[in-house]
C-alpha cells in the first residue's frame, strides 16, 4: 500500500502516531503532569464530551465555530467535543470544587478535537497540557504559572525558548481612559496588532503619541519596560504596566537564562484575557508551543474568580524536543519465559521468540532487538 | 451547589475524574503500558475519531449501535467516535506498518466513547488499555497476552484476579461436523450460553450427550480439561481443545497462583474472535476488568492475518485497586521561591504561599499539605 493510500485512510488533519512518537508523546504529557505536581497542581480529568452550552460558555464561546456537535439519545440534548479543555477545568473548580480552599492547582492533559485546522495546525486533533491557578490575583500567581510552564518544557529536553509577554487589557483601559470610542478602539486594536503605525495615527488623533509609544514599546523586555515608564500613561493603565513590570521581575529571577520579549499591545488570541498573557516559543520551531494569561472564570451559578494558567500544545512542543533514544530490547529465544522474566524484573524489554529459530541471531536483527539472550547473557547484537 | 446539581452539569454516564482519581487512573495506564513495552510491545496512538466505514469494518461493526457520529465538513463525509480502540489497532498493523516485521507487538492506551451505558457499564466514557499480537498462530502468543494482561494488573496491585477461558469457535466447529443446520446451531449456542441444558437436549437430538459434556466440563481449568479430554470429538474440534489445553498449561507454568476457569461453550460478547478467549476478573469487583482472544484481522486490502490480544477496562481494574496514598506535600511560606526551587529538586511537592502570610502552619492545614518548610527544614504538620 502506498503513502498516499495510507494517508487516505483517515480524514485530513487526523493521524496516527506510530512507535516511537506515541510513546514520546505520552511520555512528555506524564512527565510535565509530574512537573507541575512537584508545584502543587492536582491532576483532573474532565469528559471529552459535554453539553454544548456548558462546553461553550463564557470563554469556551470563542471556539464555538472549532467545535464538533453531537445528538445525544440519552439526554435528547446537543453536545460538544471539547475543542479546549480551560473551559472545563474552570468549570470543575466553580462547580465541584467550590469549596476546596483557595488559590486552587489544577493541572490536566487530554486530547482535543477541532472541525478545522488552521494553516499554522493542520492538526485536527492535538493533545493538550496545562494548569490552572484559580483564585489569586497576586502577580506571583502569573509569575508561578510561566515559570512552571517553561521549566516543565525545559525538563523535556526543549531548548531556545522564548517567551513573549502581552497585556491585552491595555489598550482598551487607555481608550476608555481617553474617552475614545468603540468602533475607533476596535480599529485602533486591528491597526496596533499589524503594527500600522500610520493607522494608529489617524485613528488615535491627538494621542497618536501615547499609542506609537506603546507600540514602540515591543523588544526584549528590560527595554520594553524601560520604554513603557517613559511614557505618561493614565493611573489605572500605569497599575497594569506596574504589574507587567512585577511579573517579569520574578520571572527573570526564577529563570534568569530566559529569552522575554514584551508586545505591551498585541492581542489576537486574547480576547477573554484580563491581565498579563504570554506565548511561548521555541527556536527555529513552527507554531507556538503554548500560551497562558490572566483570565476570570465565568461561573455557573458561583462567584466568578480571577484565575491565571496556560495550555501546551503537544504537537509543537515535540518539535522542539530532541528525537527520542531508540528503546534497547533484548531478544530472548523460544521457550525460554523465566529468562525473559527475570530480564523484565531487571528492568529490559525483553522479546520472547514464539516459534523455535534456526537462527537467534538473524531473528533478532529481523525483529529490531538491539541485544540478544545467549549462554545466559545479554549480547548487543552489533557485536555478533 | 448541590451534588445533584453539580452531577446535572454533565450528561449521564460522562464525569469528571477530580483528584485524586484522575492521577490514579493515568498512573495505572501508564504503568500498564510500560509493563507491555517490557515484553516488546510498542505504543501506537490512533486518533479519537475516523472515517465511519473504517471504524466499523470487521469487527467494529459489532459496535455499531454505540458509536457517535459527526458530519466532517472538511471530507463532507460521517465520522464516528471510537467506541473501541482494537479495530483501530488493527488498521495501522495492516495499513502503515503492513511491512514492520512479524510478530508485530503493539500496545494503545486511550479514551473511547459510547452512545449508551450498559446496566454493568454505566460509564459512557472510559478509558482502554490494551495489546495485540499481530501475525502468530503460536499457542505461545496466545499465552503471552493472557500473561501480560494479568502480569500487568498485578503489578499495579489488583489482587483476587481470576480468568475465565473459553473457545467461541467449538460450538460451530461441531455443529458444522455434525452436519447441524445453521438455524439450530444458532439456537443451540443461545442454549448453551443460557446453560439451559433441556433445551440443548431438544435442539442436538442424538448428539445430545456430546454437548452435555461441553456444558458439564465447565469449571476449574485442570477439572475441565480432564472433563474435556473425555469427550470423543471430531478431529477438528479435538484441535480447538488442544490448542486451549496448550495454553492453560503455559499460562500455569508463568503464573502458578492464577485462578483459571474454562467454559468452553461461553460465547456472548466474542462474535468475531476465533480461537481461545478469556475474560478477566477481580473478586468482589462490579464488571470485567478486561477481556481478549484470538481473531483474525480483517484488513481493508492487506493479507488478513492471525492475531490474539486484549483490552482493559480501566472503570473496572481502578475499582480492583487499593486507594491511592495521600501525596506528601510541603507548604513554602511566600517569597521562599529559592527553597521551593530545591525542595523539588529534592523530589518534593512544594506550594508556595502567593502572599505574605500571617500564620504558615495555618495556612499549610488550611491548603491540605502534609509539611511545611520552617527554618530551613521540612517538618511534618502533625507534629506542630
Amino acid at each position: 500500500m502506498t503513502a498516499t493510500a495510507d494517508q487516505a485512510l483517515l480524514p485530513a488533519g487526523l493521524q496516527d502516531l506510530l512507535p516511537p512518537a506515541a510513546a514520546q508523546e505520552a511520555g512528555a504529557v506524564e512527565r510535565l503532569i509530574e512537573a507541575f505536581g512537584a508545584y502543587g497542581y492536582d491532576r483532573v480529568k474532565p469528559p471529552l464530551i459535554e453539553f454544548e452550552d456548558a462546553l461553550l460558555a463564557g470563554a469556551g464561546a470563542a471556539l464555538g465555530q472549532q467545535t464538533f456537535r453531537l445528538m445525544d439519545p440519552v439526554s435528547q440534548r446537543m453536545l460538544g467535543v471539547r475543542a479546549d479543555m480551560t473551559t472545563q477545568v474552570a468549570r470543575i473548580a466553580t462547580s465541584r470544587l467550590s469549596r476546596a480552599p483557595r488559590p486552587l492547582r489544577l493541572c490536566y492533559g487530554g486530547q482535543v478535537l477541532r472541525v478545522t485546522g488552521t494553516q499554522l495546525r493542520p492538526e485536527r486533533q492535538f493533545a493538550q497540557v496545562g494548569a490552572e491557578l484559580i483564585g489569586s490575583e497576586s502577580e506571583h500567581a502569573d509569575a508561578e504559572a510561566l515559570v512552571m510552564a517553561v521549566s516543565g518544557l525545559t525538563g523535556l529536553g526543549a531548548e531556545g525558548l522564548t517567551v513573549d509577554l502581552n497585556l491585552p487589557p491595555l489598550v482598551a483601559a487607555l481608550a476608555e481612559r481617553l474617552q475614545i470610542d468603540g468602533d475607533t478602539t476596535q480599529r485602533l486594536r486591528q491597526a496596533l496588532d499589524r503594527k500600522d503605525a500610520a493607522a494608529v495615527d489617524r485613528l488615535a488623533g491627538d494621542q497618536g503619541t501615547l499609542f506609537q509609544g506603546l507600540l514602540r514599546a515591543a523588544g526584549p523586555a528590560d527595554r520594553a519596560l524601560q520604554n513603557l515608564a517613559a511614557l505618561d500613561l493614565p493611573e489605572r493603565v500605569q497599575r497594569e504596566v506596574d504589574r507587567l513590570q512585577h511579573v517579569v521581575r520574578l520571572v527573570q529571577a526564577a529563570l534568569p537564562e530566559l529569552t522575554l520579549t514584551v508586545d505591551p499591545v498585541e492581542h489576537r488570541g486574547f480576547e477573554y484575557h484580563q491581565g498579563v498573557t504570554f506565548t511561548i516559543y521555541a527556536r527555529g520551531v513552527r507554531g507556538e508551543l503554548g500560551r497562558g494569561g490572566r483570565y476570570t472564570t465565568d461561573a455557573a451559578g458561583g462567584p466568578a474568580e480571577p484565575a491565571t494558567g496556560f495550555t501546551l500544545f503537544m504537537d509543537s512542543v515535540l518539535r522542539a524536543l530532541p528525537d527520542p533514544e531508540t528503546p534497547r530490547r533484548v531478544y530472548v529465544p523460544h521457550a525460554h519465559a523465566v529468562e525473559a522474566a527475570r530480564l523484565r524484573q531487571a528492568g529490559w524489554s525483553a522479546l520472547v521468540g514464539l516459534l523455535p529459530e534456526d537462527d537467534p541471531v538473524a531473528e533478532a536483527r529481523r525483529l529490531d532487538c538491539t541485544h540478544l539472550l545467549m549462554q545466559g547473557d545479554v549480547q548487543p547484537l552489533d557485536g555478533l
